[in-house]
């Protein structure tokens, strides 16, 4: 039947700023266990920078204990440039997740907004109000990273409690 | 002065492949200390492929005690799948090298070729006809990723020999 809650950390990564969002999910309520972002300077070697983000990520994974760690996928029509810093952040973020029992995963951006909206058109800010709703938040989450982050968690609560209703709801074959 | 000798680990970053090479350079003199590619699996899941990168480039650092570690430069005209995927590589290399009193650098295929073999427009089989009779091999470096690895090396140990070189020929001001 599984484990009562679900605690999921999502990341909106980038070398300059790494969103982090910690969602709960208690049967069917979610609730946020908090947000944030790692800010690196551009004035610091790119060494120094990932360095802080793998630390942080490593002190969020020992303080908030998460089932699965899971990262917003890209946006396909960005530059190549854009895509190697992303792609470094995201590097260090696996591997600050690797010694958790459950594989990280990504989401895309369509995939995020439908599940936080229900549609996958949505606007940012769309999509924030939606994460302040279903959150319980008393206002949008700041900054955009945060928010982002909050918003891939709740995509991956979401589809944990689809596949696990659905998992009730299908008749059983005997073996 | 500067110490005798210097021990330059140089990458060709990928997830698939990254490759590495060692070089020492004595003097005038380069030699290869060892070449080789970390290899992951596109069957294991992206954690476990970066963290196979990761542990075997800090096995490497151990092992060799670079002065400093260098990376081969992204091409530019690659797509962003491409770009995500040596990203992801390249940032668990630079937090393997992180804690090296050297800050990790960069060399792009440009600044390679005109290093190793004089001329920018050089093809990849003279890049790597040059690293072989540059290092003193019997034979080209193999796999491709080794070689390229190996080229960056010399890449770094020439530029410093440079820099060396210009410090001594320059007349000094007094302070």
């Amino acid at each position: 039947m599984g484990k009562e809650s679900l605690i999921v950390l999502g990341f909106d990564p980038g070398t300059a700023n790494t969103g982090w969002g910690v969602v709960e999910r208690r049967g069917n309520r979610l609730a946020a266990l908090g947000h944030g972002c790692i800010v690196t300077s551009a004035k610091d070697d790119t060494h120094v920078r990932l360095r802080r983000i793998y630390d942080e990520a490593c002190l969020l994974i020992r303080r908030f204990q998460p089932d699965v760690v899971v990262l917003e996928e890209l946006f396909v029509n960005v530059n190549v440039r854009t895509a190697l810093a992303v792609g470094q952040a995201k590097g260090v973020l696996y591997l600050a997740a690797s010694d958790l029992p459950v594989a990280p995963c990504e989401y895309s951006p369509l995939q995020v907004k439908r599940a936080v909206t229900g549609y996958g058109r949505a606007s940012k800010i769309q999509v924030q109000e939606m994460t302040k709703v279903i959150l319980g938040l008393a206002r949008i989450p700041r900054p955009d990273h945060a928010a982002d982050a909050l918003a891939v968690a709740i995509t991956h609560a979401h589809q944990c409690a689809m596949v696990v209703a659905d998992d009730v709801s299908r008749p059983r074959s005997t073996p």
